[in-house]
């Protein structure tokens, strides 16, 4: 019987399994993270557990544009003061809230929730182009401004993305190029995120 | 109403909150975690709602030697192969499996959970105090190791339980300073702590 994986099993040897399941969460920060839950907080481990069950149980995605929300719509597609005619596409809800929070685009979003990575064989089964296409269909859409990251896998979406929407007679632009090269949109500065909307260009 | 504000209300922000009670998690990586768990991994968030149930239910303290254990004697306090006359004293269930991969201890263990912390106000109320007294009592124990940190809170908790434990008329060694000063017990390459446990010395 070896000691050290009998202590493991006889313990929270599950729970630290299942916290290295987390993006960036290694063998050291899921033993750590468990002790601390046990240990120290106990109270945080019940509100996990419970935001989870609740989160699987209650947070889907949006019907017209596929963030994440509580209701059939999100709030943002509720809002009928907005512009109906802009469509902005992001890789995930993260970018949709950073685009909000630059005060400077009124229209309305679509989420990817993901985006192309042709050098990890990820096409376009791992993005909602179905659903992006439909929403592009309703009537309303004007402009569809393509607002992936630069980066490789970005670019790659918003090629792709900009071929089928155009051959769809959509007409589609980019956030301009005053987004450093090899950025993720997620940390970019405000302005530069702002300027780089407002000098927007029809798609090459 | 604020868009950001209200689309993080109606999405996963309570699960985000639930995260960033992890430690080292913040509230980026915290978003992240939630979206890979929503998005790409629905099967993990399930998997650890129910360690954390489980752990919560059924991982408690061993009534001997205050580790994590789902049972009322963890497995290495029911192993009666073991010396009875040994009992190392660490401060973490981590510290302790590492004591145990280097396969130089047979005796049993005491788990303080804790360590004190005279600068932060932590004092013996952090640790398991009383019940290590009490398993010191047990007429077998004849040589208690303080196997805490060699950082200053290792070291204040190793020369408060050592005076405690002394006035008891109880035998107390630690390991010996081959552990580098300064570093955490976990952090310590496995032959470096076999020959710190080799040279043990009677407390100064
Ligand atoms: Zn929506
Ligand atoms: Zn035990």
């Amino acid at each position: 019987m070896a000691a050290a994986a009998s202590a493991d099993d006889d313990g929270p040897g599950a729970l630290i399994e299942a916290l290295r399941a987390l993006p960036g969460v290694g063998a050291r920060s899921a033993q750590r993270m468990a002790w601390h839950l046990l240990q120290r907080d106990r109270a945080a481990a019940l509100r996990l557990a419970q935001a989870l069950s609740d989160a699987l149980d209650s947070v889907h995605h949006c019907q017209r544009c596929n963030t994440f929300t509580r209701h059939t719509l999100c709030a943002l597609c509720r809002d009928d003061s907005r512009n109906p005619a802009l469509l902005c596409v992001v890789e995930s809800p993260a970018d949709l809230s950073v685009m909000e929070r630059t005060g400077g685009f009124q229209g309305h979003y679509f989420v990817l929730q993901g985006r192309l990575s042709p050098l990890d064989g990820l096409g376009v089964e791992g993005i909602a182009l179905d659903p992006l296409l439909a929403r592009c269909a309703d009537g309303a859409v004007r402009e569809v401004i393509l607002a992936t990251s630069f980066t490789a896998e970005g670019e790659a979406t918003a090629q792709v993305l900009g071929q089928v929407l155009q051959a769809r007679g959509i007409g589609v632009t980019r956030l301009a190029r005053g987004v450093p090269v090899g950025s993720e949109l997620e940390y970019v500065d405000l302005s530069t995120l702002a300027h780089a909307l407002g000098d927007r260009r029809p798609l090459a």
